[in-house]
C-alpha cells in the first residue's frame, strides 16, 4: 500500500532550477510522481506553476521525500498549520525541529502565514503570541539562544519556502555573472559592474558591508579602502583582530613596514611593530580612543571612527594581542556579525575565509554579496550557500581594490 | 666617524644559514664587516666559530644593524647583561621590549646566562628573582598575560639566539625533507618515516599532538585516527569546535551521514544533523557525559574520552552551537593550546588551517612539525615559521591517515 | 511579425537538466515558448517528453534560439533531411557548418538517421554515399583532415543530439559521484568504487587507456602502474615524453635517482640522468629494441612492451630529447591519441593536463573517465566537458595508484 | 688513505649562497674541508674569495663531491685543460659528458678559458676549433643537434661555472623581490617597477618577450596586450596556437565573443567561432596574408604583423586546426624557441605554463624573468629555475596586463 500527497511549486521554478531539482529528489529517493497540472510562464517575469503528485512505499518514506522537497520550495498544497513545540531546555531544540534555509520562508500559525523575520540558515524557527489577538511573528533562533519554552516550529506542515529565482538577462548589475566562479572572465568589466550595484545600493540608502582580511593591508589596498569608507561607499566593517592591527601598525610604522611589506627578508622586524601597535592602543584604552588623542591618524579603522561607520572586530585563536576592541568570545562575536548581516544590503569579501564564512553564515540568500579572493576554491566555497546573488572573482586584492575604487569614484 | 662593535656566531653557522644571513643583513643595511677570525668545523657535529667587527656610520644605524644580526643569532662578542625595565601597566610592554624568536634564547642576567623557559615566538621575556639568592628564571610572556611591575627584557644586550642546525646527512627521521614542500615526492615511503618518527616519540616516552580538521571526518579517515588515539600514538588533541561536532555526528547519525559524505546533494540534511548533535551534547551535558551514558560509542572524541587524551576545543566565529565542552573566548582557548604545545615532542597537523597557525604559534623551532594538507599554499605557509624540524606533505589526508596508521600498526 | 517553430526533447530530459536548459536558453534569447504537450517519465527508466513552440521575432532570431537548443538536445519536431554543402578547400569548412557536441548524434539522410560514428566534439560531420543504394555514412573530422569536396553538415536541420542521462540511483560503478569534484569525500571508498569499475570493464573485455603524467615516477607509484599493466588492468597508455623518460631513467639509474626523487637538492644531478637515458636509448633505436637488448629491464614502458600494451608517447615542445619513439608532430601525435580514445572504454587520466585534455578532446561523452590530481583547477577542467560518466578525484597521485592497485587485486 | 684538491671560490660566494652550499655539499656527501684562505668583499661591488681543500675517502668519491661542488661554482684551483671527446652518434653523447647549468660557464681550452655562446641548461658543450690558430670557440648543443663526431666536453675538469650573485640594495628594478613569491605584496608599486624595468630595457635598446596563455584573450587583456605591442614594447612574441586562435577570432567575432566571454552559458558556441576562425586563416593563408587581405584588423597577432615583431606560434596535442602558421614539429619549434630566447632581455610570462617552461628552458640565469600567474604553484615552479633576476606575481592577468599598459604609458 502506498501513501501520496499533492504538492506545489511556484514562481520560477525553472529559472531557479527548483522544477528539475523536485523531480530529482523523487526519483532518487526512490518514490513517483504525477503531474496534474503544469503551466510555463512565458516570459521572463511571469511565474510558472507545478503540481504534482508524490507517492511512497510508506507514510515514513514519504515524510523523507516530503522534507528534502520542502528544502527546495516545493510545498504541500493542501497547507495546515505548522506544529510548534517548547524547547526542553535552554539550548535544546524539540526533536524534529525545523532546520532553516536561508532562503525567505513563511510559517502557516492560526491559519494565516506569517514571514520568517531575519530568515538565515541552520536556524531553528520560534513563533511569538502575544494573546493579544495582535498577529503571532516568526523569526529564527541559533541553537545557543533558544530558552527553555520558546514555541519552536517542527516538522514540515505549514512551513513554505520560496527559493529566489536566479536573475536572467542583462537587466540588474548582478545579472552577468550567475552559473560559477571563473578566472577567465573580464575583469575589468567585471570590477565595472560591481561599482555599478555598490553606487546603486548607496544611492538607494542601502548597506554596504565590507568584510577585510589582513591581505588587504599587505597587498597595498589599504589606502583605497579608506577612501571608500571616507567617501561613503563602505557602511560598516567586520573583521578580525589582525586585520584592525596591520591597518594601525601602517599607520604608527608607516615607513619602516613599507619596507617590510616588499620584503619578506624583513618581515619578523614587522612582527614586532605588531606587537607594539597592540601595546600603543591598549595604553590608549581603544581604537577610538587612540584616534581621538591623535596617536592614529589614517587608514581604513580612522576613517570608520571618523564616520561613524560601525564595525566588529572578531577574535580568533591565531590573534596577537588582542586589541582592546576586539570581542575575543565566539558567540558574543558571532552575535555582533549576526546584526552587521541583517542589515547589510551588499557584501564585500575581500580576502578573508574566516570572517567571510561567518558572516555567510548568517545572510538571507537574497543579500548581494561580491567575493574576492585569489584562491579559487575559497571563492567557490563561500558562493556554494545559494545565494541568488552573488559574483565571484579569482584575483588579486591589490589591484581588485584600487580599480574598484577608482571606477566608483568615476561614477560616484 | 663611524662606530663598530664585535659580533660572534657559533655553532652550526653554516648549515642554519646563519653565516650567509649574517653577512647579508651587514651589506643589505648598508654597514660593512671585517671577518677577525673563522673557523669551520670540520665534521657533522663540530660546529663552526666567526667573529667579525661590524662597523656602521653612527649609533642608530649600528643599532638597527646589531638588531638584526641578532634575530639571526649573531651575538656581541663582550656580552653585557640584559637590560629590564618593569612593565608600565597591564598588557603593555615598556618601549623597546624584545619580541621573541621561536629559537633557543638565553638572557644574561647578574652575569650568568640563563635559558628562557617555554620560548614561542612574539612575546615578551620576564625575569624573576626571588631575592634569596637563588638563580633568578626567565620565561615568556604573550602581551595579554604582562603584568604592572614585570621585568620585562629591552634592548638587544645580553640576550642570545641559538637557530638550530637544519639536521644533516641520513640519520633521523626527519633529516629526509628538508628544503621545501613538494608534491612530487614518493608518498608511500614519506609516510613510512613519519610513522617511524611517531612509533620512535612514544617509544622515548614523548607526546604525540594531533590537530585535525573536519576534512579528516568527510574524508573518510575518522576511524584511522581514532585508532592512532587507542593504541597510544596520539596523546593530545587539538581541534575546532566543528572537527568535534563532525566527529560525533558520525557516530550517531552514522548510516544517513555515510550517504551524506558521498554525495554532495544531501549535504544540507546532514547540516540539520549537524544541529541536532549539538542539541544532544547539550542535553547530557558535555562530551564527557554523553560518552558516559552511552550516547556516543565510537569516534575520536570517545576515543580521548575513553583513554584519558586530553583535549582542547577552541571555539571560532564560524561555528554552530558551539558545544558545551568549546572554549569559546580566544584568549582562553590559546592558554589551553599552548599549554598543549609547550607540552608536545611531534606535532600533527591535519588539514586544518586556523588551529594548525594557533599551535604553530607557540611551538619552539625545536618541536617537529608534520603538516599535511591537499593544498600546497597551507602546508607552505604552516612550515614557514623556522621550525627546524618539519616535514610538510601535500596529500590527501583520506588516503594519509589511513595509510599512516596502517604504517605504524606495522612498526609498532 | 512572429515566426515559429515546434521542438521536441526526449528521454531522460528532467535528470540531464535538457528541459531546465532549454527554457532556460529560449528565455535568455529573448524568445518565447508554449509547452504543448508534457509527459514526465514515471521511474528512473522510462523517459520523458515534452513538444514546444518556440516564437521569435524574425527568422534570425529563431534560428539562433534554435541552435542553442539543438546543441542541448531539442530537435525540431518536423524533420528535415541535414543540409550538406562540400568542402570548398582542403582544411576549409563550408560556412555554417555543423560543429559537434561529445554527445551520440544522429543525422538524417535521405529520409533515415544514420548515427555519427565517432563522435568527438568540435569536429565537422562528413556524410558519405557510395552511389549504390548502401545507406549512406555520417563520422566526424577534424579540420584539418577535411579535403575538398567533402560532403559536410551545415545547419541545424537533419540533426538529432542525444546527451545521455546522468546516471540515478545507486546502481553502476560510477553513479556515486555525480556532480562536482570534492577534497571532501571518503577516498579509500571512493578509490574501491574506481577499482570496481576497472575490474568490471576487463571482464566485460574493455578497454582501459591509462594517462599518466611524470609527477607519477617522482612520486612513487610507478612500481604499481607497471603492475596494473603486467596484470592487464591497463591496456592502452597514452603520455609524453617526459613520463617514459622519467620511468625508462628509474630503471637505468634506480639507486642514485631514489636519492633525487627524495631531496630536491640533488634535482639537477637527476637531470643528468635524464639527458643521459634518452642518450641510451637513442643508441639501442628505441624503446622496444633497449627492452630486447637487455638495457631496461622495468618499469611502465617495459611493461607495455613486453605485454604489448599498445602505446602513444606524444612530444610537447617543454621535452628533452626527445626519445626517438616520441612523435614529435602535434598532428600526427593526435591522429594518434584519437585513435586510442575512440578504444577506450574507461579512462584514467593520472596527474597530466596536456595529456588528458587531448585524450578528453577526442572522446564521446559516454565514455567513463576518471581524473585524478592534487590540483583541483585541473580535476574541474578536465570533467567539465560534459562527460556524463566522470569521476574526479583531488588527491595525491602517489598514494592513489598505490591503493588503487591494491584494491583491484584484492578484487580481480 | 685519503685523497684531496684544493677548490676556489669566488665572487659574490656569500650573497649568491655559493658558500654555504658549498659547505653543505662537502658535509652531505660525507666529505670534509679545510679552510685555506677567505676573503670577504666589504662591499656590495666587492667579490669574496674562499679557498678550500676538500678531501673525500677516494677518488671516486673525492669525484662525486668535486661534480656537485662544481655545479655550484666551486672550482678546481689548479686548472687543467677540459677532456674533449667526440660525439659517437648523432645525437648520442659520450659517457661522462657535462651537462650545462643555465650560469654563465667557461671552458679552458688550450690553456685558455672562453666563454660558453648561447649557455642554457641541459645542454652539451661543444668545442670548435678552425685549425688555424683562431681561438677556439665553445657553444651550448641540444641533444637532439648533437652530431657524430661534435667535441663534447666531458668530466668536470676546465669548466667553470660562474653563478649571478642575486642582487642586494635597493638598486635596479628588480632588486625588490628576491626571496621567494608571494601573493601578499603590494601589487601596484610592484607593477609599478616592473614597468620601469620594461621601460628601461627598451631604452638601452634590448629586447623584450611575451609569452602570453589564452587566458589572456578571456580575462579581457588583449587590447592592452597589443598596444605594448604596437607602442614598441613587447619587440617579440612567443605563444601556442590557442592563444592566436583566441584573439583572432576576438577580432573576427568580437561582439557575440563578448557576450560569450562573460556568460559561461554559451562558451560552446564559441568554440564553433573558434573553429570558423582558424578555417577563415586557412582560406586567407596565412596570418599576414589575414592581416593583409583585411579579414583581420586589429588585436595582438595583427600588431605583431603591422609592426614586424616576430612571432612564434608552437603547436601541441591539444590544439584546435591548427592554424598554418603554428609549427606542429615539437622539436622544430624549440628551435624557434630558443633563437627568441637567446635574444630576449626581458621575458614576461602571462598565464601559460607550457610555453613559460619551454622559453625558461631555454633562458640564461642572467635574463630578467616577470612571472604572471593565477595560480601560486605555476609561478613557483617557473621562477624555481635558478634565475638571479626573476620577478614572479600570483595575480590576474585580467587586471595585472591593462595596470601595466597604463604605467607604462605613464613613463614611456
Amino acid at each position: 500500500m502506498t501513501v501520496s500527497r499533492v504538492v506545489e511549486l511556484e514562481g520560477h521554478i525553472i529559472d531557479s532550477g527548483m522544477m528539475q531539482a523536485a523531480f530529482g529528489i523523487v526519483m532518487d529517493l526512490g518514490g513517483s510522481f504525477d503531474v496534474e497540472e503544469f503551466r510555463v510562464g512565458r516570459s521572463k517575469t511571469e511565474g510558472s506553476y507545478c503540481r504534482m503528485t508524490v507517492t511512497a512505499d510508506d507514510p515514513e518514506h514519504l515524510q523523507s521525500i516530503l522534507h528534502e522537497l520542502h528544502q527546495n520550495g516545493a510545498n504541500p498544497a493542501d497547507p495546515k498549520d505548522a506544529t510548534l513545540q517548547p524547547a526542553p531546555r535552554d539550548q535544546v531544540v524539540p526533536e524534529g525541529f525545523y532546520s532553516t534555509t536561508n532562503h525567505p520562508t513563511d510559517i502557516r500559525v492560526d491559519g494565516q502565514w506569517i514571514e520568517v523575520e531575519r530568515i538565515e540558515m541552520d536556524c531553528a524557527v520560534v513563533i511569538e503570541r502575544d494573546g493579544n489577538g495582535d498577529p503571532a511573528r516568526a523569526y529564527t533562533k541559533v541553537l545557543n539562544a533558544i530558552e527553555e519554552g520558546d514555541l519552536v516550529v517542527t516538522g514540515e506542515a505549514g512551513i513554505r519556502v520560496r527559493p529566489p529565482e536566479r536573475p536572467r538577462g542583462k537587466e540588474g548589475a548582478f545579472g552577468f555573472m550567475q552559473g560559477g566562479v571563473s578566472a577567465e572572465r573580464p575583469s575589468e568589466s567585471t570590477i565595472e559592474r560591481i561599482a555599478e550595484a555598490i553606487v546603486e545600493t548607496r544611492e538607494e540608502g542601502g548597506e554596504v558591508l565590507a568584510v577585510p582580511g589582513p591581505a588587504l593591508v599587505h597587498s597595498g589596498a589599504r589606502e583605497d579602502l579608506a577612501r571608500l569608507v571616507r567617501d561613503g561607499y563602505v557602511t560598516m566593517l567586520s573583521a578580525g583582530n589582525g586585520f584592525a592591527v596591520h591597518d594601525l601598525e601602517r599607520d604608527l610604522y608607516g615607513t619602516s613596514l613599507g619596507v617590510d611589506t616588499e620584503s619578506l627578508d624583513h618581515a619578523r622586524k614587522g612582527h614586532k611593530h605588531h606587537i607594539y601597535t597592540i601595546s600603543e592602543i591598549i595604553r590608549a584604552g581603544s581604537i577610538p580612543e587612540a584616534v581621538e588623542d591623535g596617536t592614529i591618524e589614517s587608514g581604513v579603522m580612522y576613517e570608520c571612527v571618523t564616520n561613524d561607520v560601525p564595525w566588529v572586530l572578531a577574535g580568533s585563536i591565531r590573534d596577537d594581542g588582542p586589541l582592546p576592541d576586539t570581542i575575543t568570545d565566539a558567540v558574543e562575536a558571532q552575535n555582533a556579525i549576526r546584526e552587521q548581516a541583517h542589515e547589510a544590503d551588499l557584501v564585500l569579501m575581500l580576502s578573508t575565509l574566516l570572517h567571510s564564512v561567518a558572516v555567510g553564515n548568517c545572510l538571507p540568500s537574497t543579500t548581494r554579496v561580491v567575493c574576492v579572493d585569489i584562491n579559487p576554491a575559497t571563492v567557490t566555497q563561500l558562493l556554494d550557500r545559494g545565494s541568488a546573488q552573488a559574483v565571484g572573482m579569482v584575483t588579486d586584492i591589490g589591484t581588485f581594490v584600487p580599480t574598484l575604487a577608482e571606477k566608483i569614484s568615476e561614477k560616484g
